[in-house]
């Protein structure tokens, strides 16, 4: 038995990539269209850990893609999470949960999905101006 | 960048472990009560495939935990997916979309998390009673 991937609805594939991609660091594996069912599917993964993957399915016909509460969020491990947060808040992407303590930082993708970024190896010195940054919404 | 779990909400322990363990197949790698939040996090992966990891958390004080849209499911590669839909059966799990093509179904955890299956290299030759197997809800 094998993990494959976390399946989610984006609404706006170029909004989603910008997301998923320009600002959080994924690639795109593949991408397939199906005109028979109106959607398409683009697989992502981290850089070198192409094993586990997120797919997102946009439907052509818009669809009610809001959030509830039994899913939680999809968690990575980074580098540099002050690196990784900067790229993210260069993107427009708000730092709900900022790496305060050089450890974990929280955002959400253009649906509401909740992306946990942590440290690898622990933690980073804390430092400025992450360690000053409040909350902004939930995560 | 690395993947490393995917956190779902759980409302009961105890229901959720006999789904995802006993009936889904997953083994329990690390449990961690946290009296101070009250909240028990349990993490699970597939035999052998430890990296990718899920993360149940169970709120101690009763929650919502419906679901939405943005999140579609996970899925999994399994070695005979006959097999695999058997044992969920057997723990009283419906199959939402019964393997019909030897190739996928889909299940939902008790608090309705879609969880799907995909039969590791291809396909099984289509077989009764499977292939005759109405689907039931949505998943």
């Amino acid at each position: 038995m094998k993990y494959l991937h976390t399946m989610v609805r984006v609404t706006d594939p170029v909004a989603s990539l910008r997301f998923y991609c320009d600002a959080l660091g994924l690639q795109v594996l593949s991408r397939r269209e199906v005109p028979q069912g109106r959607f398409t599917l683009i697989f992502l993964a981290a850089p070198g850990d192409t094993e586990a993957q997120v797919e997102l399915t946009h439907n052509w016909d818009p669809q009610p893609c809001a959030g509830g509460r039994n899913f939680g969020h999809l968690a990575y491990a980074v580098d540099d999470i002050y690196a990784a947060c900067q790229r993210l808040m260069d993107h427009g992407v708000t730092l709900s949960r900022p790496p305060r303590d050089g450890h974990m930082a929280f955002v959400r993708s253009p649906d509401g999905i909740s992306i946990e970024l942590l440290q690898r190896g622990g933690g980073l010195p804390v430092a400025q101006p992450w360690a000053a940054m409040p909350n902004e919404g939930v995560w």
